[in-house]
C-alpha cells in the first residue's frame, strides 16, 4: 500500500496508508480527538470523517464547537435530518436546492406538496424522532447512472445530477431517506440537539425568475441551546427592525419579482415619507446654493464610453438599446455624465464658481437577482446626487461646507451612529491611480485639514480612495449588520478631464475644475430602508405618512367634532385621517399604535363639551385632553422643529 | 400616333395626342389659360408643364396664385434659383435634400462650405439677378448612367440617384446649374418674384443622427408680396411664442441630439418652473382625494403583453432589454398596469371605491427623430397621470369631480383657450369597440350629463372614443398651429377585465370595477412647453424662477442693504437674486426685462435712506417707491394669490 503525505495547519508533515480517513489521522493524534472530531477540511473543503485520503494535501481536524466550519457541518446534518423526517410527513415531496452557511440552513421543496409554518413543528417532532434512534448516517459512494435511475422521476434532482461531472457520487443514507451534496455530516446525528426550523418563504428553482417557485424552508442549529437562544433573540431583533418586515406591516411598499425584480412599488405611504424627504433635501439644497435639474436617464453610449464606465462598470449597466437610427441609448448607471452636459452648456468663468448642480436622479444599476433585498438592494434608484465643480483652491472651502450641510441633515433625521472614512490612494501602488501626484497630495491634504478644522472624528483608509480622487464616506450598519455607505464626497480629477471641462480664469486662460460628487441622503430607497431601521417603523412626526388619526367614540354623534378638527389640522398641512371604520374604539386605538401613528385624537362626549381633543402619543399609555388649538400648534411645532419621539417639545 | 384620355375635375374627358403636354391642354380650352398655367397635376402629382403625357389620367390646371399646389411650384422654383445662385457663391457646394411645402421650403447644403446667415442677403441678391436674365428652366430627360458619372464626386447626389429606379431622370438646368428631384418648376423665373431666404439650421444627413450635419437653408415665396409680409408677421409671432426660441433664451432647457434625440436637459431656470408645478399639482391632487405614489418605470415585458400594448403600441415602444435570467424589461410607455399592481396589491371594498392612485410618472415613447420637437414630442416624458377605480354607478360623479378639479386647475394657470371634445364610439361601427353594449350607452350618457350638469359647452365627436371607453379631451392649440391634447378623462373597461382587477361589494360578492384614465396638466414637457407659449416666456409670479431680481445702484455702497433685503425675500420663501456683475445699472434692468423677471428692485442711495426699494414690474417702463415691508408682502401675495401679469393686486 503507498503512502500518502498530509500537511497539518501547524506546518508539520506526516505519512499516512492510502486510503486513510480523517477520523484514522485524528486517532493517530490522540483518543479523545479520535472522539471529538466531526469532519475534516481537506485542501480548505469540508471532507466527511470517514472519506477515504488518497492523495498528498493540507489536513485539518474539526472538532469545535462554535466555529465556522462545525457549525456548517452540523447544519448540513440539520438539513439532511429535517429532508427525511419531511419526507416521511409527505411522501411525495421533492427537493431542490439547500445551503449551509454562518446563519443556518435552508432547504427548497417543490411546490406540489406545501409544507405550511403551521407544519415546522410537527417536522422538528419527527426530526427529533429520528435523532432519538440515533442511526449512523450511512455514507456511499454510488454510480451517476444508478443514480439518474433512482431520481428519474424527481426533476429537481435530475437536472442537479445532470450538472454533477463525476462518475461516482457520495450518497447519505438515513432512515430510509437518501440523498446526495453534502461536504460534510456529522457520524453520530445524536449531536443535533439544538435546532430550530424557522420560516417559509418562496424561492425560484435555481434562482431564475423564469423557473417554477419552491418553498424554501429556513432553519438554524448550534451546539449550545444558549447560543440558539441567543440567535433566536438576534433574529427577533432583526425581524423587529428588518425594513422588509416594517415596510409590509406599515404598507410602505412592495416588490414583486413576477412583474420586475429589485423594482420597488411605493404605497401612499412610503410615497409620502419619500416625498417630504424628497422636498425637504431640495429646499435645504437650494438655500445652501444648488442649483436644482432635471436630466434624462438615458444618454448615448458614447458618452459612457468618453467617461470610462462603458469600459469599467459595464457588468452593472442595464443592456444598452438600439434605436434603429445608428443610435444606442443606455440606462444611466449614475449622474455625473449627465450634470457634465449642464456645466457644459454654458460658457464659465471663474467668478462663477463653485458651481454647484444637483438632481434628484433616477439611476439604474444592474444586481444579480440573488443580491437584491427589498430597498436596500435595487435596480432601479432615485440619488440625492450632486456635483460641484470647483477651482483647485477651493476644493477646501467646499469639502467643508458639504461636510458642514451634511452634519445638518443629519441632525435633522437624528442619524447618531455613523463613522467617517477618509480614503486616500495606496502610497505604495501609485500607479494604480490617477497620475498627478501633486494634486493627489494636495487634496488628501485639504481633505483632512477641512476634518479637523471641523473637529470631526474620522478614520483615514490608505487604499479606499477611488480611481480618480480621494473621498470621504458615511458608514452605518443595516440592521442585517451589513456595513452601508449613507453618504459620500468624492473628488474627481479624471471626469472633468475626459470631458474637457474648462472654466475661464481671471487671467482669461482657460481652466479645468475639479468635480466633487456628493450624495448626502444616499438613494431614496437606501435611506428610507435605513430609517425605517433605526426608527423601527415609528417616523418622526414630521415624516411620518399620517400625523394624526382622529377616533370618534361614536361616528354618529361625533363625525362632525371630527371633520372640524380634521379640516383644522388640513389647514396647517397635518396628514390628518378620520378612522370611520365600523370597529369597536379599543381596536381602533391599538391599531394606531400598530401602525406607528404618531397622534392619535379620540372625540366623544366630553371632547365636543369642552372643545379639546383626548390625544395619546404613540408609544405612550396614557392619554391627555388638551384644547383643539393647542393641539393642532404643538403638532405644528412637533413638525417644524423635526422633533423625535420622546423628545421634550 | 396614338390617342390619351384625360379626365378633368369637373368630370369631363377629353382627347390628346400622345405626348401632349399640360400646355397644350390648357391652351387648348383657353388662351388666358396657356398663359396663365404654370403647371399641372396629373393623377394628383405635380407635372411641370412642358412634360409629355403618355397615357390615359386625370388632370388638372394648376394656374393660381395663393392654392397650395401653385405655392408649391413657385418654392421649388426658388428653391431651384437658391440652389444656382449658391453654386455660383461657393462654386464648391454641395446640395443633400430639399423640400417645397405649405410652410416654404428648404434646401440642405453641406458642412464643407458654410453658409452664414449674413450671406443670405447676398445669395438673395445672387437670386434676383438670375431672376432678371429670365432665362427658361430647361427641362430635359437625361440616362441615370449619365448623371451617375456627373455626379461621381458628389456624395449626396450620388446617394440620392442611387435611390432612383427609373432609368432616365428629368433634369433641370438654370444659368449654367444641373439639378433633379423637383416635381414641377415654373417655366418662367421672372414670376418668382416675393421671396426671403429665412434661416440657417443644421440637420443631419437623412434625418438620422449618426449621418453628418448638413446646413439646411429655409425660405419662402410668394405670388403676391402682401402674402410675403404677411407670412412674415405670422413668423415672427410664431418666433415671439415658439417655446424653443424662448426656452433657448430664458436658458429653461436643451436638447442635444448627439447626447440623445428627444431627451431634454432642464437647466435650473426651466427646472424651477417644473419643480413648482409639480409640487402644486401633487399638493392640489391630494386635497383631491389622491393617493400618490411611485412605481418603477420598468416592468416585465409579460405585463405589456397582458395589457394588450405589446401587441397593438408595439411601435410606440422602446426596445425590451434582455435581463439574462429570463426576464425581459420593457420602459414603460404608460403607467397604468404600474397603477393597476397598485390596486391589486390589497383586497378592495366598495367601501375604499372610488380608489384614486396618482404619480408623476415618467413614461418613454419612441417617436421618430423627425417629428421630435424642443419639449413638445420628446421620448422620454414624466406625466400627471392619476387612475381612478371606481363603481359603475360612481362614474357620473367622479367623472363631474375631476372636471371641477381641471378646471380649478386652468384657472390658477390661466389657461383659457381651450374647448372640450366628448368622443363616443362610432355608432356604425360597434364592433370596432369593447364589447359591451349596455355599458358603453350608459357611460356615454353619464359623462354627457356631467358635462350639461357642470354647465359646460363641448362637441361631441361620434368615433374619437378609444376601443376600451369613452373620453374627454381638451383641445389647445400650439404657437405652430398643431392640435395639442392638454388633458383627458377617459373610461376604460377593458383593463379591469383583462388585469382581473376586482373589488368586494356590499353583497360579499367580487364585482368589476370601471378605470378612469386621468390628467390634468398633461406631461411636463408639453404642459411647460403650453406654459411658455402661452405667456411668451413671462411666467407669472408664482411660476417664476427668479421673482425677484436686485439691482444694487452701486455695489460697493448698496451690496449690504440688498443683502439684507435678499434675506427678507428669501424668508418668506421668495425666489430672489441680486444681480452683482460688473455691468452698468442701465443694461442691468434692461436684461432684468429681457429675462422676463416679474420684479426688479433697484437699490440706491434713495431707497437705503428711506426703507424702500424702487420697484418696476415687468412689462411696465416705469418704478414705484415702495417701503421694503410692503414689497415682500406685495410679491407674497401675488404667489400665494397665482396672480397673472396685468392683474390688479
Amino acid at each position: 500500500m503507498s503512502e500518502i503525505k498530509l500537511t497539518f495547519p501547524d506546518g508539520t508533515v506526516k505519512e499516512f496508508d492510502q486510503g486513510t480517513t480523517t477520523l484514522d489521522v485524528a486517532k493517530s493524534i490522540s483518543t479523545s480527538l479520535g472522539k471529538n472530531a466531526i469532519a475534516g477540511k481537506l485542501n480548505d473543503t469540508l471532507v466527511d470523517l470517514e472519506r477515504p485520503i488518497n492523495q498528498d494535501g493540507k489536513i485539518e481536524i474539526i472538532s469545535g464547537k462554535d466555529d465556522e466550519d462545525s457549525l456548517k457541518v452540523l447544519r448540513n446534518t440539520a438539513s439532511l435530518v429535517f429532508s427525511a423526517a419531511a419526507k416521511q410527513f409527505k411522501a411525495d415531496l421533492h427537493f431542490g436546492e439547500k445551503q449551509a452557511n454562518d446563519d443556518g440552513f435552508y432547504v427548497d421543496t417543490d411546490d406540489k406538496e406545501q409544507i405550511t409554518v403551521d407544519e415546522l413543528d410537527t417536522i422538528a417532532e419527527s426530526m427529533n424522532k429520528i435523532i432519538k434512534k440515533n442511526d449512523k448516517v450511512e455514507r456511499t459512494l454510488m454510480d451517476k447512472s444508478e443514480l439518474v435511475e433512482m431520481f428519474k422521476d424527481d426533476p429537481y434532482k435530475s437536472s442537479l445530477l445532470g450538472a454533477i461531472e463525476s462518475v461516482q457520487i457520495p450518497v447519505y443514507k438515513l432512515d430510509g431517506f437518501v440523498d446526495f451534496g453534502y461536504d460534510a455530516v456529522l457520524p453520530n446525528i445524536k449531536n443535533l440537539k439544538h435546532f430550530k426550523l424557522l420560516s417559509v418563504a418562496g424561492a425560484y428553482w435555481q434562482g431564475k425568475s423564469s423557473n417554477p417557485m419552491l418553498q424554501r424552508i429556513y432553519g438554524t442549529a448550534f451546539f449550545k441551546q444558549d447560543d440558539l437562544d441567543a440567535d433566536m433573540k438576534r433574529r427577533a431583533d432583526i425581524k423587529e427592525r428588518d425594513h422588509r418586515t416594517i415596510g409590509r406591516d406599515l404598507d410602505l411598499f412592495f416588490v414583486d419579482p413576477e412583474v420586475g425584480a429589485g423594482l420597488p412599488y411605493w404605497m401612499p405611504n412610503g410615497a409620502t415619507i419619500r416625498r417630504v424627504i424628497e422636498r425637504y433635501i431640495i429646499d435645504k439644497e437650494v438655500a445652501w446654493g444648488y442649483q436644482h435639474v432635471y436630466t434624462p436617464i438615458l444618454m448615448n453610449l458614447n458618452a459612457y464610453k468618453t467617461s470610462g464606465h462603458w469600459e469599467h462598470y459595464r457588468e452593472d449597466m442595464f443592456p444598452p438599446m438600439d434605436m434603429g437610427d445608428g443610435e444606442m441609448l443606455e440606462l444611466r448607471p449614475m449622474n455625473c455624465p449627465s450634470h457634465i452636459q449642464i456645466y457644459k452648456h454654458h460658457t464659465r468663468s471663474y467668478r462663477e464658481l463653485p458651481v454647484r448642480i444637483a438632481e434628484l436622479g433616477m439611476m439604474h444599476r444592474y444586481e444579480k437577482s440573488g443580491a437584491l433585498s427589498g430597498l436596500q438592494r435595487v435596480r432601479e434608484m432615485t440619488l440625492n446626487d450632486g456635483h460641484t465643480f470647483v477651482a483647485l483652491d477651493q476644493i477646501q472651502e467646499e469639502f467643508k461646507r458639504t461636510l458642514q450641510l451634511m452634519v445638518e441633515v443629519y441632525k435633522d433625521f437624528d442619524i447618531t451612529d455613523y463613522s467617517f472614512r477618509l480614503s486616500y490612494r495606496d502610497p505604495a501602488n501609485t500607479e494604480k491611480y490617477f497620475d498627478d501626484d501633486e494634486m493627489w497630495n494636495r487634496s488628501q491634504s485639504m481633505l483632512k485639514a477641512a476634518m479637523d478644522d471641523l473637529g470631526l472624528k474620522y478614520y483615514e483608509a490608505e487604499g479606499e480612495a477611488a480611481f480618480y480622487g480621494p473621498k470621504l464616506d458615511v458608514q452605518t450598519k443595516t440592521a442585517l449588520g451589513n456595513d452601508e455607505t449613507l453618504s459620500t464626497i468624492q473628488l474627481d480629477f479624471m471626469q472633468p478631464e475626459k470631458f474637457k471641462l474648462t472654466y475661464v480664469g481671471s487671467d482669461g486662460e482657460d481652466h479645468r475644475p475639479v468635480m466633487i460628487h456628493r450624495g448626502i441622503v444616499s438613494t431614496m430607497e437606501r435611506f428610507i430602508a435605513y430609517l425605517i431601521e433605526i426608527y423601527k417603523g415609528a417616523f418622526p412626526t414630521w415624516l411620518a405618512p399620517t400625523q394624526v388619526r382622529i377616533i370618534p367614540v361614536n361616528s354618529k354623534y361625533h363625525q362632525n367634532y371630527a371633520e372640524n378638527l380634521l379640516s383644522e389640522l388640513r389647514k396647517k398641512n397635518i396628514r390628518a385621517v378620520i378612522d370611520d371604520r365600523d370597529e369597536k374604539m379599543g381596536y381602533k386605538i391599538r391599531d394606531a399604535q400598530t401602525m406607528k401613528i404618531p397622534y392619535t385624537a379620540v372625540v366623544g362626549d366630553d371632547e365636543m363639551a369642552d372643545a379639546t381633543v383626548s390625544v395619546r402619543k404613540y408609544g405612550e399609555d396614557e392619554s391627555a385632553s388638551e384644547y383643539v388649538g393647542m393641539f393642532v400648534d404643538s403638532v405644528s411645532a412637533d413638525i417644524s422643529n423635526f422633533s423625535r419621539k420622546g423628545e421634550d417639545k
